[in-house]
């Protein structure tokens, strides 16, 4: 007859239930009340990947668009992220304080930033990228940091973008000393080796002909993702009771939307400009 | 002049170093030394996903497929992973006890996982679903558990697998009533209600013609993925001293590879036969 | 020959960095930067160890007294307490925010609040309980809380206050019914069941002629230990170069020391009273 | 009338209820399940109080054996220490790897722990140090460390009791240099620069006749305590039906009670006599 298992009538659920002891193994990782929650991700082995890839030095438009369009993604689809900030291949969603997503357990918002920007980056890949194939799936880590009160998160955003500076400072030079002046990335190297940031910019000026102030501000700022309150003009059927036929009328919506910025974050001007993000009761 | 920085000199580095103190606030989360590691994955909504890509019930077998390409990757292209186990829209990663990847950091080992697979979703994706287009990217969470000895790593992938058993079980007669009793899913869900294994198994039989026992393994048991040493015979161009032109020879070379095995894992069998997943120095 | 030493020259220390590993099992359990630093602990079993020693009910002076005592002794020996909040058999220290003692270890705190608690309990027992002997050492149990800014900490020792007024309004009742009115415990208790702080109030003052109000602040109100600035007039042997005698002289001297005060904490008046324990830089 | 309540009926229940959130700051600190929970403590600025108490260089007999009386204390009123092990002002208990108590909370653990060895330590100081007044009460300080699997809880004691070996042997030519040579410490200290174990055992042995294996074993081994079975004698009176008086009779009863051992805990003969402190189901 048809049943033939071995473990007998209650066999499944009962061998289930005894193993589900191991469940007490996992541990509490809920977050701290009242505190900022931060995830951060970067591209694992960006490096090789942009090689690969053909990414344009120092800065490949294609490549910083589509990380924004993945981090915009990841805001649309988890909850409570009030901003993200991103420069090169990083970025990081900032949790409102009193977000009760999840619980707060850590693990579910660094897997689920990670995993949606990853899949995101495959997935419109090819809108920016256009005929440059993607090589192979790549992939991201993340971290949580929690930050107690406004002045550390502040602190923190400021951190990030005065490490894009730096960073994208730098770059300029290094690559136009590699493209233009035709010297070996070691040379370019040594020869930056010490200088401050005015050195650089006075080679850039000198040597270039390039203003560092007139670089892209997506270059020079990262990219601030925000949530804004924009009206769409969209266009709808009524019926209105004394008329027989549907017609199209223009009505005006008011629609939440991530919106990118790349402005200075390390002034107060963006935080007065903005009060809402800070907001207690955001 | 070319400089024009507000902030200076050395500015730039100097407002860096001032914010740098933020990560202290960065938590330790090293694993304990000793444990297994498993981090397990969840598809996000995949209940919505699997009917909004027509995937067949109870089994589909592209996405089944796709899964276990993707776990492959995660396992080629992370470090120290000794197994893993999925069935449905779940896989768990065993890490080696002994293992020092980016020293035992929870968060490293939660986020590589679940980004590596969640790109890899997206890529590997035509190749099984073929005409059937990606309509969004996918989301998944994750979690770590440590386990301290053997017997609780076997009760854990035990606990999965009689999940599987029971879930597919229950799928299986529910889908024949909804699809070929015409059913409508209440009707079906009233049906199942309290029966147990014996009773499900006796409804297949009899109402179905269908023997549980013959249902597909990789439905009853999942997927478990171990390395295993193949031998594959390449073609090799080699010249030897005394000859003039380069010839073709056939040569064994031994690899490592990521194996698919729908087999039982509850029972002693398996540990047997592959003593060294679980060996002390492993 | 002296040595015989079966391990040989170098053994011992040899036999030590062998077993050293064991020191990475211990995990890092820093508290958040930024955050206060409750520690609050509880006497073990104080029920049955207030009735073995015969302590007056519903309040003892002399086990509240040196449950103070203690307390004192913890703010003075350990580093960073800002205030302490004590009633019943427990006691909450607060350190500061921007404690840096022991690197912020919770473990550290926390053994050693209530190591010196404990001690001290032995130590100063005879002070304030005469001939009343200790019969065995007592036991207390502590735990640690972050609290991330102001507005938490403030409500966390409203919170026990609150619960201070409770409790001790609830045993005044009782005890005045048991002993004066001859109920048994359990003829209190029912009693008592449902009724409200209004009601209980009625009650002593219709029964038994007793404004609560009038309590004394100590137990209603509990203790808070903070640091003040106090003048000491002290005696001095100081020598003059033009005299021929050492002359004594008082001299005022400003000290700091922890003063028990019985006030309300919950309103605002106590914060702006002493606002330096909230200070920024505190 | 009585009430006189500025809050009103409901007022103090309700003013705490509001407060009650911040419970929900306090953190899981659950021990990872089927790990030895260790919790060390160790005397703090233990080098001073043994000056200001006068203990006896390098060892102490009233300071061991009433460290030793405290970790007994602690091992009979908590529950579930299989172990605990001690040498100079530390001691280390040892938790059974299945214990429930208190959910196994880390905090519990360790407050329970160095609380009741505090107040044992001022409790039982006159039984040891008679006519030497305890100055002052003493802090101790505390830690909890898992340990997965057996090899590494012995490993664990091994490095204690090797740390034990190495600091007695040095200790023991060090003040034999001090008392006997009369040198002072820093001439004590560099004599020994650089020494191994069998250079001291020959300084021992050449310069004061000394074989150091000789030396007590609780100075050279550390004390272990564990539980073991004793036959007590205990007279008791009984009065049998057939005989008018009450009589007095030996009886024999079994008691579990904690030992003291000095004995080497490196190799594998104590574990193999005391196989029941290791045993799965302990």
């Amino acid at each position: 007859r048809g049943t033939g298992s071995g473990r007998g009538r209650r066999g499944l659920a009962m061998a289930k239930s005894k193993f589900e002891y191991v469940r007490d193994f996992e541990a509490d990782d809920t977050c701290l009340p009242d505190c900022w929650i931060v995830v951060r991700l970067d591209g694992r082995n960006f490096h090789r990947f942009s090689e690969q890839h053909e990414f344009k030095k120092p800065n490949d438009d294609r490549a910083l668009q589509l990380m924004t369009r993945c981090a915009q993604t990841v805001m649309q689809e988890l909850e409570d992220i009030a901003l993200a900030y991103g420069q090169s291949d990083e970025y990081s969603f900032v949790f409102k304080k009193k977000t009760r997503w999840f619980k707060r357990r850590a693990s579910k918002f660094m897997t689920h930033v990670v995993s949606q920007f990853a899949s995101s980056y495959v997935f419109y890949w090819k809108d920016y990228f256009k005929d440059q194939q993607l090589l192979y799936p790549p992939g991201f880590d993340g971290r949580i940091v929690l930050y107690p009160n406004n002045q550390n998160l502040k602190d923190y955003l400021s951190w990030r973008q005065a490490d894009c500076h730096i960073n994208n400072l730098y770059n300029t030079v290094f690559w136009m000393l590699v493209q233009r002046s035709g010297l070996t990335p070691v040379e370019a190297q040594d020869r930056l080796r010490g200088t401050l940031a005015g050195d650089k910019n006075e080679i850039l000026f000198s040597e270039f002909s390039i203003n560092y102030n007139n670089e892209p501000l997506m270059y020079r700022k990262g990219t601030v993702l925000i949530w804004q309150k924009v009206n769409e003009i969209i266009t709808k059927k009524i019926k209105l009771p004394e008329e027989a036929e549907e017609k199209e009328v223009e009505v005006i919506r008011t629609k939440t939307k991530v919106v990118p910025l790349h402005c200075d974050i390390i002034g107060d001007q963006f935080w007065e400009e903005y009060p809402e993000i800070l907001a207690e009761d955001s």
